[in-house]
């Protein structure tokens, strides 16, 4: 059931283009979902996506515009004119409409929002434009079904009959008072299955679980996550019931946290694909080479201090390696299980002095097996009892405190409302490079009494 | 409409254990969802959870048991006996309780089975019992609702009203032939909407997106994201339908994705949360540490080699923070970018050559910028140029090689059926580690003619 898209079929449709061949297009592309008629345009460029959005039905255009990524799609609609994005945002559900207009210049946004010739929809676009883009209002849509406690059962299929066109997915029928407050929820399956003079205060589940509209979108996700729900009511402070959140745009959050944090973590500063450009991508990665390039160099200016004790001693330059490389390894471990914690929203009811011991039992059992694995090794292999000693005990003391920093480093950042996970990347590395040396040849200078 | 579970109220259930206080705990707990209980119980031990579950009703006990982590609630379903355990999985799922069955001893699940009084759940069990725990089938479960192509929609909501008890939420009631072949789908609000002596036939949808039963559990996810879908049908190799998947079992598959690939991103080695005991954390992370460490001894083993040359120039010993940093950072940015082309399941059309021109562009870019900083910055602050040549040049190469390393590494491992994320992580900080010295030393050497 499932088209596959390859490199052939998106060569016939550029060679189609070319030549003007719209029954080519239109044939084959009747065969794919939107979906995939998306992935195709990835790979054409903007004169050749204008070219086949303008033939498809305007349904399928609005469609494919929605999944598009927002940063090709700022560019494409580029090309539009704002009679043009005004069709297919009249097509769109109420959220998605508000994320493409988010993404126009104010002048187009006006027009657009000005050529909706479906008054609801703009009223609804005009009330969700007042939210921030990261809480539940911000992700919420207004096209939901709901209905009145008073009704009866034939009143509802009449109201879902009507509404039937606008609503994609029910999923689950709102029930509210006469003042529009959310007191409850009623399936479907319920009212198929109920008499048509039934009321719907005689058959409605008042066990809904709602989220207020001010809520961010991090919240959002693990109700919905928890209490496994296919969409939620959003709610004003007043209760009354302003739109809902579907999980599919839920998925889509989880998806861009999970993106950021693994870019957090491995030091890449914008949200870049491997299709992006050449300038792009390196732009991305410069800045934390360039902070780790500035903790290399201070680092050697710090190593600097010791240059007459290596001239004298040059094998504990050779150990220099292993204590920045475990430094950063235990760094970067500590920080994960801090910040797995800080992500999932666990509730932890140990309090910090408990946590904290935990973490360093954890390390203080590390650092033992560490470093006298170390110590044994270094003496078998040169025989030198006081290198061997200085080697172990620094690494003993990098492990302790490398574990003290990974776990403090990402609740500091999240006290201050930096995202935790930038702690688990070069950050703690380049912190712990410094840490470590500093530790490393202050233990040599000590032992060896230079 | 949220229950913030609180310490107080974790202490005050303890207390009404100890006391035995039963009124206690049903009147709160009335007033909770079950993933609230399942809160609840994380801060229990297992007797006093035990106690909790056999106070509670059945139904939100079987639901408790479905929503608890697997290694918390092997250990707890040890507590209880056969009959229990199969008093419980009657009222689940069967996806949830094919999990259940699959964490038991063989003894027990037997046991289990053959005590199962719903006959229907009992052989949709032992069917789901076949299939691996990773792929589509495993994920399934056998509860949905279908209706023959030749019926009328009267028979179709018949069949609902039958089988509305074991379905707990519809989704989409599927459409099979007379063979019990998947051919479409028909939405409940389509029934409902339509006259009694309508046919099946006239008002389904032959448009359905199914997926094998051994297809792995990374398409399922990528499917239903792709397509939006809240449900997705199961099929046989000859389209007949199996069972559903539904979109909170594949919200859970993309979260231990997720946590996996974050966990070998940071060398660690076992799926381990704060609340583990210290023992297994420390377990979960020796291996790399242990690995780091091997590394970090074979470094000091080579740079051994170059022993006289640091003794008459302990100049360059300082430099080595800034060469194997700069490896490792470029390295973890260079994979990153693959892995997230890797999990994405991205269709990538530009073929390999291509990439790795892109790869190699973006790294030359960046290699010289840092390696002029660097050359410009260490002859200010040292005046000394062969030094400066010999720093930047060899960090030049470790920024080429390293972007090489990363990108081709796990494309290497993914190729091998080897998770790549493993590449993002502490075996990449090691190798560059010794690539770079490698690199370092022997310019050095060069250059100085040592």
């Amino acid at each position: 059931m499932r088209a596959e898209i390859t490199r052939e079929y998106v060569d016939q449709v550029e060679e189609a283009i070319a030549r003007h061949d719209a029954p080519f297009i239109l044939g084959t592309m009747a065969e794919l979902y939107p979906a995939d008629i998306t992935t195709v345009l990835y790979e054409l460029d903007e004169q050749e996506s204008k070219y086949v959005m303008d033939l498809l039905p305007p349904e399928v255009g609005a469609q494919i515009l929605s999944d598009l990524d927002y940063d090709i799609r700022t560019g494409f609609l580029q090309t539009f004119t704002s009679q043009e994005i005004a069709r297919y945002v009249n097509l769109m559900n109420s959220d998605d409409a508000v994320d493409i207009l988010n993404e126009q210049s104010v002048k187009t946004r006006e027009e657009v929002l000005a050529l909706l010739d479906n008054e609801e929809k703009a009223a609804a676009i005009l009330d969700l434009l007042h939210y921030e883009e990261d809480c539940a209002g911000g992700l919420m849509a207004k096209e939901l079904v709901k209905v009145n406690l008073n009704w009866r059962v034939r009143q509802c299929i009449e109201e879902i009959r009507r509404q039937a066109e606008e609503v994609q997915k029910i999923y689950t029928v709102y029930v509210v008072d006469n003042r529009d407050v959310l007191v409850g929820r009623v399936s479907v399956k319920t009212l198929l299955l109920a008499k048509d003079d039934t009321l719907v205060k005689d058959i409605y589940n008042p066990d809904v679980i709602s989220i207020e509209s001010f809520r961010d979108e991090g919240e959002v996700v693990t109700v919905m996550q928890k209490y496994a729900l296919e969409a939620i009511p959003v709610v004003n402070i007043q209760k009354r019931l302003l739109g809902r959140i579907t999980i599919d745009d839920v998925i889509d959050v989880m998806q861009e946290q999970a993106e950021l944090s693994r870019q957090l973590m491995t030091g890449i500063t914008e949200n870049v694909e491997e299709d992006d450009s050449v300038f792009r991508i390196s732009r991305s990665r410069l800045p934390w080479l360039i902070i780790g390039m500035i903790g290399g160099l201070l680092a050697a200016q710090f190593m600097g201090l010791f240059e007459d004790d290596i001239a004298l001693l040059p094998a504990v330059a050779l150990f220099v390696p292993l204590i920045t490389a475990t430094g950063g390894n235990v760094g970067i471990q500590s920080s994960s299980i801090i910040i797995q914690t800080l992500s999932s929203n666990t509730v932890i009811f140990d309090n910090f002095a408990q946590r904290l011991l935990k973490v360093l039992l954890v390390a203080l059992l590390n650092a033992v097996i560490i470093s006298g694995l170390v110590f044994t090794l270094t003496y078998l292999f040169r025989h030198e009892l006081t290198l061997s000693i200085v080697v172990s005990a620094a690494l003993f003391s990098v492990v302790m405190l490398a574990s003290l920093m990974g776990t403090l480093t990402p609740l500091v950042l999240d006290r201050f409302g930096i995202n935790p996970a930038v702690a688990a990347g070069p950050f703690i590395t380049t912190a712990n490079d410094l840490l470590g040396l500093a530790i490393y040849f202050s233990v040599a200078h000590m032992l060896y009494n230079l």
